[in-house]
């Protein structure tokens, strides 16, 4: 595996700067989409984005499986993952514990022989969350972020579309 | 058109580090407040500030003309904007959907013969808001920060009063 | 007095970089909690915190006498304070106003002989808080930092476990 994690707030440009170092890859580029499309907006969204990559890219929905689209992925493919954010807010409101669904999702990171390009949001800067369930998200998306940081190869910070190294490239 | 934009939180000092750069320039010093003197406190609070910066300084207040007020702008001058979050807010109280006002600024700020000192706030790092207008507010102001860190020449990030490059001057 | 200051967001780890910066001191560790055990799982938590610190580690704890905690410290002393957002928390449940608590907490951080790793949130990268609580609590940690990080010897930012320095070493 070499996977790089791309932390950033929302609207950061994270996801345009995920998608810039695809540029000039060679081997499959996966787009895997963690975003539900609950209604024809969202799914309209989803489609407009999914013309703008191009046609050499394969698109992947994940919104609850991300574990088993990742254990799809082989050697020749370049991953990039939209987002860790969506995936962990989708896996909570199913079940309030995430614990084994981010286990198992570390274990498929840890073991893949793509190369991943992993984009999540950083939620704790702003004041203590209202609400209970608010302080949970907020807790998980945490430990997830420091522990995707702990085995990825590189850590880039995002703001305003602006890269900011928090671990070079190892 | 030379500009420098200065983004961070609430409190961050943010303001304090866009006057210490206007220090050992030459030509007028212009500052472009963006808040409401809504009240009595506000307008004492706005009367101080303008004191503590010096007779040397122009004080120009814009909560919605922000475009006309640095269109209005000489090779002469160095203006702080302080900020564009409240004028962001001002402009989506009034209409909700910015981007024709978006628009003019960016190529307001883009023609503008003056040296510019623009001062924005990051929102977008804590959980994602309540409301439907929080939310909608934080897309706008992060889709406002890339676009005005595309074309400034500088960006820096304050945390704790202390700046953190994320655009070396070009 | 030399003093470290490390901000960061929630479950950033921040607390455990300020812990392993302690690795390899001489002189006496103390850890000055300021958590209030309020219920039986918050005191479970704190005594299983203890115990992983292990037994060479003093606690103290300090929810609301902080100024005094740091007070008693030695030039022995090697002290992590953890964390002054749940200090200033505390003391403005006490006193909305806490500008009085603020300015003494500043003294003793500057006269005290020992080496002190204090641990701090940064709150102000979201929204603004819809509440008066909020924006006044958002506005005093705000300030706080400012002051801590202008007479710290050195201030690191600390996102999904990965530090980045804002003020070299002095």
């Amino acid at each position: 595996m070499t996977a790089i994690l791309i932390l950033g707030g929302g609207r950061s440009g994270k996801s345009r700067h995920a998608l810039q170092l695809t540029e000039g890859i060679t081997g499959r580029p996966v787009f895997i989409a963690t975003a539900i499309a609950e209604d024809d907006e969202m799914r309209r969204r989803i489609d407009r984005h999914r013309s703008e990559r191009g046609a050499h890219w394969t698109t992947v929905e994940a919104p609850f499986d991300l574990e088993g689209a990742i254990a799809r992925l082989t050697a020749n493919d370049t991953a990039v993952v939209d987002c860790l954010t969506l995936w962990l807010s989708n896996s909570m409101r199913e079940n309030r514990d995430p614990a084994a669904k981010i286990a198992d999702l570390l274990n498929t990171v840890g073991d893949s022989p793509a190369r991943l390009i992993l984009v999540s949001n950083e939620v704790g800067l702003g004041i203590v969350p209202a609400t209970p369930l608010g302080r949970d998200f907020r807790d998980e998306q945490g430990r997830l972020n420091q522990r995707l940081a702990e085995i990825a190869d590189q850590v880039i910070f995002v703001a305003a579309g602006l890269p900011l190294t928090l671990k070079p490239q190892q």
